[in-house]
């Protein structure tokens, strides 16, 4: 494996891994769009799906500051949360339990994007890559925006859970 | 695989993800702790380790009000996150850069906690499991203090990295 001698080659690694990450969650929502049952839940996801997209083109163009090309390296840590995600759909639940554990999974999706953006944007920020800071930052952003919202969708699909 | 039919359900299951990932990263952060450079961040890793092996012991306390066995069933994001922190580990890199990645690597496993206890700590309070919710709030605290703490440490460790 190639040695990491600075700052910058660790940030073009765990670039590659974003970049793996974005893509296997575009692959993953679909999935979890059809296992919604509420409307509401699946308007979120739906939405969330859109900003992915943009999300991966919006990683390629971080790429930009390092001097070399976009590449994605298979990002072991969502592979883990895409295969607990993709097991736990399998099982056989109530449309109202099953939507609870969703917006659980899909959370554990922002919370790993969240401390993966956070690092990079501390390590842009250091080496100076302006561009590749704000492209980053709005991603993250966005990630926080989406587990906010699963929160609050959370009360009312667990309230109904519950009843 | 059994039906998840009640909020109680997914709670139960989903207690048996963080018992095993709690373990999970019991095994790993001696590892970590044996990778870390700086004595701050080793010394961090090591109260952290502590901490974890307490961590392990209020999750099975919190199996008590589901009224079945602690058990644990494979957390296959903690998984994931294990296998990619032992792959970058193997990489050679400068010792300030080894620190920056380690603190990084961390990061992810603590939101995954985070985004872990977040859900199963709505789930207790709505069924009214009051003493999970409490041993279960007390471990959240200590993650999201852990990751306040590392997010610290990372702006010397990085400063570091880049000179």
């Amino acid at each position: 494996m190639s040695k990491l001698e600075t700052l910058a080659d660790a940030f073009h690694d765990e670039l590659q891994d974003i970049y793996s990450a974005e893509q296997q969650i575009a692959k993953v929502l679909p999935k979890m769009i059809k296992k919604a049952n509420s409307g509401k839940l699946s308007q979120a996801l739906t939405a969330h799906l859109e900003q992915t997209k943009l999300h991966v083109e919006r990683v390629a163009s971080a790429f930009e500051e390092t001097g070399k090309s976009a590449k994605a390296k298979k990002c072991e840590a969502m592979a883990g949360l895409t295969k607990e995600a993709e097991e736990t759909m399998a099982q056989d639940a109530d449309a109202d339990v099953a939507d609870a554990i969703l917006i659980g999974l899909a959370q554990k999706v922002e919370h790993y994007e969240i401390a993966t953006y956070g690092t990079l944007c501390t390590w842009a920020d250091q080496l100076g890559y302006t561009n590749a800071k704000g492209l980053l930052g709005q991603n993250m952003d966005d990630e926080e925006k989406v587990d906010k919202l699963l929160s609050n969708l959370s009360r009312h699909a667990n309230l109904a859970a519950k009843a």
